[in-house]
């Protein structure tokens, strides 16, 4: 059954709160509520207890709490009553004599607001619990991850066997949206990018009303919000006018790049190895200030989550990671390359979850 | 200039702080920092002073915020150096001896962490001075808002021009969204909703597959996110069946209560006097229980904003303010009926800027 999928999540969090010494968690991330509960709506907070667990919601949400979380306790706030008021009261009612709260979503007047109301209440400020539990994807999060990247894959397919160089950036994006939701979608996991010549050097470019047929190469990073809001997230670059040496020089060190770095994928090994193995090929290559971000991110329910790959995460990868493998050159002027895929840690080794050919060869339209 | 209108909210911003007696803000809400910058990305803090304004990025922003931004100072932060950090040593180098904080967006852990970086800096907790200024849109807003009117209802249009019974609530969704860009918006404001039947009656509601044709009426909310990031948000019902006389009887008093709400919309005028003016009509009618929310909201770069026209809200309206007006009436097992359009307050009342025909003989569709 679904409830207890999520009935044990919040075993295993009561199990690292006592460790803390806590009796219970104000939840205030709505994403961390969705994982614990299934509700899928937001501006809800959750106290998780021993012996009660109670979702504090609107008006708005009591038919949706009723039908996505049957049995669990709801307290409906009225309208002149503000979430961080009703959320004190519950907690006094429910005499809780200490209460642990995400202090990395709580903001400062939350926290001011819940200090003054509930004077006999130790607040202890905890950070990081439930995304720790987030951190390990279970099997029917893995499901729902490759049914993401399946919905993102179908969508580039039809990318490819549409294109046109009278096509504009904005365009592009657009129909891989359509096409994604065609596919089972229910939206993209962020506003995809579609980049040609020097604006695919921005890591964060906006699609514009530029012809693909401007330049010689498109960059396309994009992915799927999957049935139950679980993201794909990839990048391919696609040859569409006459090949440079420059292009294929600089395609192949981030493809090579890329493959040190999965490589590197499995258990025990520290993140920030992850993301050296990768950031080594492109500094022998002599591109090294060329590659400003870190290697990649966990994905699930949010788009970027942990464990980051970067330099500086000394975390150890752990079987039920999901990670993007992402690096990237960009060349102010001439434009950018970026190739990323979803990687599964398993229990020996890795498995990418992606699958969109990436030789060289292969990302060669025929325009 | 575009760089002006962005100088002269900072200096606003200094108007404000000066009151508060704090010399400098640090402004914690992307939002916020967008509406005080132009810089369209996230992950950055800002730093507005009386000498200085300092933007606090990352390596994937640099040329998009030169872009965006001509002549802002900014500090690239190494990777290995977290945003908070950076923030710290950014305020020790500028030698800032109060620092005013937004504590309704930052957390916990970010002001502990700027606390223990920042031993000789008065932190300042100060909550909504950007939000104040968001309050009243300046002309540049409104065109802005108009465009992204525009953009939904060209959409809906097409929606009512192509609806068939065969469809699903999520192929029309879908369909919307792609229709709205195709007249210019960048997406949409929200996911849409598009809800048949009892489904309705869910304010929240998540398209599903469901055809059109398995109900009588179809309620649709909606709004397009235009090019600059100012958003609309319309609701409608369309009669797509044999039209009871239970929907044109709620459909009525829904709409009564959305025009005495809309007629009490002028300048001086309390916001939960508007509410009040709408949901009278709803409780004089028998159905003040099924109407669970507030009456709307501001909107602008967030599509949701102050004001908030609800019973708890004393503020009085000023020329600027752009408010939604969407009373609601739900019947669990059968529906909801809610009628939704934007609007502007002028010097002497108010314009609605949306236009979607909304008379009960109107909303009929010939199917």
């Amino acid at each position: 059954m679904a409830g207890d999928r999520y009935a044990k999540r919040r075993k295993q969090l009561m199990r690292k709160l006592r460790a803390k010494h806590a009796e219970s968690l104000l939840v205030t991330n709505f994403t961390n509520v969705t994982y614990l509960t299934g509700f899928s709506g937001d501006d809800s907070f959750l106290i998780v207890g021993r012996d009660k667990t109670i979702l504090i919601s609107d008006g708005r949400y009591t038919t949706q709490i009723s039908e996505e979380c049957p049995g669990l306790d709801v307290y409906i706030r009225p309208q002149k009553e503000g979430l961080v008021a009703a959320t004190a009261k519950v907690a006094r009612r429910a005499k809780i004599r200490n209460l642990g709260f995400e202090s990395n979503s709580t903001t400062v007047d939350q926290a001011e607001g819940l200090l003054s109301a509930l004077k006999s209440t130790e607040l202890i400020p905890l950070s990081g619990l439930v995304e720790e539990l987030r951190l390990c994807k279970d099997p029917q999060e893995v499901a729902d991850l490759r049914e993401a990247v399946r919905q993102a894959e179908k969508g580039f397919e039809v990318l490819k066997a549409t294109l046109r160089g009278e096509q504009t950036e904005l365009q592009v994006a657009h129909d891989l949206e359509h096409s994604m939701r065609g596919f089972g979608a229910v939206g993209t996991s962020f506003p995809p990018i579609v980049a040609v010549g020097p604006h695919s050097a921005l890591p964060h470019a906006t699609p514009r009303h530029v012809l693909i047929s401007d330049a010689s190469f498109v960059l396309v990073d994009w992915g799927a919000n999957g049935q139950t809001g679980y993201k794909s997230d990839l990048t391919r670059v696609l040859a569409t006018g006459k090949i440079s040496s420059k292009l294929e020089k600089v395609y192949g060190v981030v493809l090579n790049a890329q493959l040190a770095g999965i490589q590197k994928v499995r258990p025990g090994v520290r993140c920030c190895d992850v993301d050296a193995a990768a950031r080594k090929v492109i500094e022998d290559a002599g591109f090294g200030k060329k590659f400003n971000h870190g290697l990649g991110h966990g994905l699930g329910l949010d788009i970027h989550e942990g464990p980051r790959l970067n330099s500086a995460t000394e975390l150890e990868l752990r079987p039920g990671m999901v990670v993007t493998v992402e690096p990237g050159i960009y060349l102010p002027g001439w434009g950018g390359v970026r190739i990323e895929d979803d990687v599964l840690v398993t229990k020996d080794g890795c498995e990418v979850l992606t699958s969109s050919p990436k030789a060289f060869d292969e990302i060669i339209l025929d325009f």
